[in-house]
């Protein structure tokens, strides 16, 4: 299949749902995807058994706290700078892109950069959702090499960062996005064909497509994507306090959702990390991190990511169980409440549900 | 001539004069040289003129705050980590180290990095002194490009930087660094022995080596300075008050210094951003950067960096003349006293003495 200019709201409405608040505001990945789309043609969505097994695979996309994403635009080329120097470094030619997380305008971006580049791109991202960090990827938990790792901004500088493990890269791409003024682009992980069969959570990009065409399709949208993907509702009401700061390069805060109608009298308070990670009523936990929580105007089951939260929405709040390589030990080492600092047991969204 | 384990101590001492309170203190320094050059024997110090014209001349040193360096030592092999990304980037090999500035610890690092690497030092530096930023070079002032520019820490981590200019290159290294933990090691300004010839401050090695032995010599060590190098002494007296905070990589602060005998009732204030920047006595200007301000024990005339002033220490406060190249118009634009937001009209040293 390929994704052209008419997918990408589609797309986008699904990759917003995966984000589970984070990931960037798709409205600036739409306008680059379709602009790229419609000057360079459609963009192949393939999987690895497409690919040459030792074919390059480069994960991308952008880096930074989404608040800042709103005023900061790319330059256009960060795409063709990130393949240049990922090329250069190893010394072969790439043959995919992929999105290193389907989430939010992350999903979108490498659609834009693969029109551009007239490459394909691999039906898969590194974490079935977004996440706030970049160790946080399926590429971490099977082994795959970090570094080196690529990140440009719309100026034309570019940094390349040879780090021993992912927490140190995650450390040095957050200082470098910071002083690259707090969004960037950016290629880590990179890996063959062959290593992104088993390192890789696959179908992602069709599935965020799918996401989007039944919601666009629906006259109930929320029950339609409660229905299509076994989402499990949280709550459903109005927001009544958001609270939201940048600090070091992350937007960190909470919301409280106050139910309406068959939920008045409930509370649910969600802490963020860019992303949504707790959500939970009183003293009980009823989603946690690295399931998806995601926040959806009750009326058009558009998701409302982290940065454009205000006061008096009306919204539904769900919870998305997570790829399963996220319940493994490793998964909940590498992305669990405690790599939060969330001193919460995790316990998988659909048996929380009481 | 070559510079064995014996040199190093009056190497340093010359170092700590010209360094103007930066570069790192020595101590540092004179245990990676001494122990370098025992293992690896003596290092040749070379003119330009005894290099091949198209080999490749690598500037050198530690980046951060000195005030780190006390307590975050470097794992030995840093250099050689840098001379092999060098070389991979410019695909030449690298015919001699040379120090980016002469001033300090920096004077230092690169003698025990070559002793490593069996290549020479050139004698030579992109300062003169010590500038605490990169930008702050004469080869900024000859054209060089900056890029790439390779940082490494003790734990093996490597970034590349390539950046369009200068200013852009020091704001993403002092990210860099600020994330590895406050100090790095860093190679910039890559250039050919033929461009060295007319973009760095000729001599500065032997100087520094000349200065050294002065002091060691000398009945009067200060007197002895002062005649040698043409210094102009600005004070003497008695250290009491130090202010100092660590900003964003950088140590800042100020010192003031009230004259004792000759110079009892005087009061000098120094402003200090990782080296001494500007002298005052009253709304006086006595000694402002480019130029020199080094602060002297005045028994010893050992140089006291800025982070080891203490109240009540006896000192000597010295201007010296910067190189000429500073003294250009373009030269005081990357390195005069508005580079570092001070609102002073720049009058050299020699000509400030009333």
């Amino acid at each position: 299949m390929s994704i052209g200019p008419d997918d990408v709201r589609a797309l986008a409405r699904g990759c917003a749902v995966l984000g589970a608040g984070g990931g960037g505001d798709t409205a600036a990945g739409i306008l680059m995807a379709e602009t790229a789309l419609r000057a360079h043609g459609p963009v192949e969505v393939v999987g690895v058994e497409d690919l040459p097994p030792d074919g390059v695979v480069m994960p991308c996309g952008g880096i930074g706290a989404p608040v800042v994403s709103f005023e900061k635009l790319e330059a256009g080329d960060e795409g063709d700078r990130l393949r240049d120097e990922v090329e250069r470094l190893g010394r072969r030619e790439v043959v995919a892109l992929m999105a290193s997380e389907i989430g939010g305008s992350n999903g979108l971006v490498p659609i834009a950069w693969a029109a551009r580049a007239g490459l394909p791109v691999l039906d898969a991202d590194g974490m079935g959702r977004a996440f706030p960090e970049v160790q946080m990827v399926s590429m971490e938990l099977a082994g795959i090499a970090p570094s080196p790792a690529v990140l440009t901004d719309e100026r034309g500088a570019v940094v390349v960062i040879r780090a021993s493990e992912g927490a140190e890269l995650e450390r040095l791409e957050r200082a470098v996005c910071v002083a690259m003024g707090g969004t960037a682009s950016g290629a880590d992980y990179v890996m063959t064909a062959a290593e992104a069969r088993d390192a890789t959570i696959p179908g992602t990009v069709t599935a965020a497509l799918r996401i989007g065409r039944s919601i666009e399709a629906a006259d109930d949208p929320i029950g339609a994507l409660v229905a299509g993907i076994g989402a499990v509702p949280l709550v459903a009401g109005k927001v009544v306090d958001v609270e939201r700061r940048l600090v070091g390069g992350f937007v960190r805060g909470a919301a409280t959702v106050e139910g309406l109608r068959t939920d008045a009298g409930r509370e649910v308070r969600i802490h963020v990390q860019n992303e949504y990670l707790v959500a939970r009523e009183g003293d009980r936990v009823l989603a946690v991190v690295p399931d998806l929580i995601t926040v959806l105007d009750t009326e058009t089951a558009d998701a409302v990511p982290t940065e454009r939260l205000r006061y008096g929405q009306r919204v539904t709040v769900v919870g998305i169980p997570c790829a399963p390589v996220w319940r493994t030990p490793r998964g909940l080492e590498v992305a669990g409440p405690a790599a939060f600092g969330e001193d919460v047991a995790y316990v998988p969204v659909e048996r929380l549900r009481g």
